[in-house]
């Protein structure tokens, strides 16, 4: 891997379609906002870029148009999870030719039952084995009804191309665990952004927050306040923000993220179906949200 | 759709790897011996069918394997369900063009916020307007964390091209709700093979049971002895089969499938990472519980 | 125990309140009334008797009522299950000297994590041997959030003073499960009206059903015709009363239930707080379901 | 209420039994014991002290002899909630004159469907009518299979009698939601030993701390160095402190408590039944998980 550290703000970008296609100059567009409000990165093809809609290449284009956009001094991860092993170790390839620097690895979930520790453990393993870029773990049960245990996840740290983890589950004793569990160099980035100050405290190395899409610069003060040991204006900070999280997130999901990046300035549009966009008497209410934010 | 009805008893059919590759030879076979059992059809690319683990080419390449093997006059099913409404509707016109009688449709799952009712509404409507084969829907609360309420289905089977439901969740109060609240014509299959017998009692039209991959002349002959009024002898034999049925299931899963069809002289193999077989230790049980069904 | 035998249909017999005091003439107003229904006993002071709003002395007139009320050939089963073992031995006993025939033991659910198969094992082991009367098991997973394993069943229903169980989880494969393991004489109700029908047809010896306080008849007629053998008959039963047994149960709980009593000509007046009345406006749903059981 | 602040570190205390009879001279000589440690005070007859276990006569023996261990300077906050409105009442009445200063009320939850927002909102505006004494919140889902809504609680909170939450949820998003949406004198106590520190560092007035039963001194160091603006110490204290804090309770309960009260000194004696004490073979790691804490 290239010696970029893995820590602060990054967004899981979101994927913008125009007529129900995916559209790389509006993805490009955004990306060039992006780097100038200080975030450490981008997660190109997690959740919130509706990856699970993407054909295999759309996939592929939609990593090459990120790689042009995104300057070689900030973190280029990819999101690379599916189903089966070897299905992650060719995306996850294919990323890493495609200039991605790192991999986001999300616990494969359909066969609930048959995710035991020892499938995850040696899911995770043989991708690490085989892959050209170190891989991060991605928790996030609240998609895949499946949460990776600490243990596991200690077990998981000790193999050099593993890299760190996202945890969204919002637990905040679990990630205090996963931090007191693995080595000092494993990245530990929350993905839940109204505990992203909570989670600074406990001694996380960043977050991937979807609000970051919207509000980069606030997030990225919130870790730069933390960070100069002004902990009263992180939490002021956090608190100002959070109501917005909410409603993007468990409120309105990915549709509702979508609207507010347009009422921000960036392209958002539709997302695929069977995602909704918010209903008009919605709107109401986010942009009240949205007003602290606006310059 | 040809006037097949869509009743009795169906497998969801397990895909043969030979070292990690999809074996057609071997799913053909499979296939040929379950025509001489007594079963309407077949359910090709579902759950137990490691749909989530083949790539677009491989599943093309077993629908038509499948179409080679399956007789004119035997239900042909496709589990074609994708998490974008429009990865479904491609797969959908694909099936049928491989020559696949109708489509089974899973809930979309890894948004399960935004799948709304009306999100889940749109998708099936949608579907079904553009489906050239009629489409089922298929609820497994067990893998997608979301059940459809009953409701939605009563709503949705009045569309000329929803043909029924196959419902997994185990759940007879609610297969009861739906078999009283849609029309007579709608197929309702169970997918839980311990409750194969009680929704038959309830008025049930069939079930597509993973355990008629290992002993389909036993799922059968339950089916046949209840049609005669053969109360008392359809509850023993589900009594019978239903040890078998929890072991391979909720028990060891798809590589426990696959080990109890190779037990029973089918082409098993082993599923594709993280799917990982049973342990050397859990063979001797399962031996005990097939031996009954031994000829 | 007398020779009583556990089957048939009993009603979890509702606690009439006035004044939010306990109504003793109301509660045998309604016991003889539903002595002329072919209701085979009751349960006294289980859920739908606000168990666990009553406090000791009041527990001790509702079952010293209740045995002025209760003819002698009909079940008198008391609820007696209390979070501690010997809380739940002296109330049982106490029931015993109160002249109830079997106590109904629900599972100690406060500290889940601690109710593990030892400990309830334990639990009812003790109570049993502790017991002047005979027990039977409940399992309630909607109130309690503890499922009782089909195993631990099996191993408690050899104790000679375990005499049966109610099981209230609508889970048909678990009640087929227990039905399959445990001896003959040993008495399976299902507690759950909208699965009563399935639940004979599995080999169920009856049902403690919520609302049998309401349409004691409609319930007792299920039965009979199931017994007779007229299972399309008792399956249309069934299909008549589920959605006013939702309406009561899932829907409107035990407010619901006692506004259904009322007005159905039986005494049920209002719940003790926190649980509430219907509203106004659920009135109308509730008549036009009553509508086809009024004589 | 006596001009007592609401803040710092309390135990749930344990409660003592001797021959499974409560003990009250143990329980005062643990208290006196306690009163040495810097706690600011005690919750007595809550989950930990096994308040559904005892009579309402012991409640109040209980209640009697705290009162005479525990300093005037000290919180006596004691445990009342029952499944009933007016089983609270009577109870936490019961308690303000047995001289407790405030009651912690635990969400009614037996029947689960019917706790709706309003019948909460009725429940406690009810009790806090007619107590005499001010009441806090007690918000524990792990037990109850409830989550009361932040919502709810910003509207109880501008109740004059309503002084306060304890929240064991361990969901630090929805503490710092509770803490945003209540008013500055609101007390806010976490009740989830593994996130004490990122809890004081949204702004959480305390914690009710099982493990504090155990090893007083180290939890108050926890809040004095957070005090201090000593994170780095405190953050380090939590991560020395947790393993213990995770054995005693979502490990081996109550049971686990009081083997560990006794190693360290302590009155701890059995829990009741059905509860049981940990296996001989797990003291070890106990012993283990004690010696930095041994003086």
């Amino acid at each position: 891997m290239n010696p970029l550290v893995l820590k602060g703000v990054l967004p899981p970008v979101a994927t913008p379609f125009l007529n129900d296609e995916v559209a790389l100059d509006a993805l490009k567009r955004n990306l060039k906002k992006y780097n100038q409000t200080g975030l450490s990165g981008y997660l190109i093809l997690g959740s919130n870029g509706e990856g699970v809609y993407l054909s295999e290449k759309e996939k592929q284009r939609v990593l090459e148009a990120a790689r042009e956009a995104i300057p070689e001094d900030m973190i280029f991860m990819a999101g690379t999870g599916q189903e089966s092993t070897r299905a992650t170790i060719r995306l996850t390839n294919q990323a890493a030719e495609s200039g991605a620097d790192c991999a986001l690895v999300v616990t494969p979930n359909f066969y609930k039952g048959g995710m035991t520790r020892e499938a995850l453990n040696r899911h995770y393993l043989t991708i690490a084995d085989s892959a050209k870029i170190p891989i991060l773990i991605y928790n996030v049960p609240q998609f895949t009804g499946i949460n990776i245990a600490p243990e596991l996840i200690e077990n998981l740290a000790s193999h050099p191309n593993i890299a760190g983890i996202k945890d969204s589950s919002g637990n905040i004793g679990q990630l205090a665990e996963i931090i007191r569990t693995t080595p000092n160099g494993f990245a530990v980035f929350v993905g839940n952004a109204p505990v992203f100050f909570p989670a600074l405290c406990i001694g996380a190395t960043g977050g991937i927050l979807a609000v970051a899409n919207i509000i980069p610069e606030a997030c990225v003060e919130i870790k730069k306040q933390y960070d100069a040991g002004n902990l009263e204006k992180a939490r002021q900070l956090q608190a100002d923000m959070t109501p917005l999280a909410r409603w993007v997130t468990s409120g309105h999901g990915i549709g509702g993220l979508k609207t507010a990046m347009e009422e921000m300035g960036y392209d958002g549009g539709l997302p695929r179906l069977p995602l909704l966009p918010p209903k008009k008497h919605d709107l109401q209410s986010l942009r009240e949200l949205l007003q602290p934010f606006r310059s």
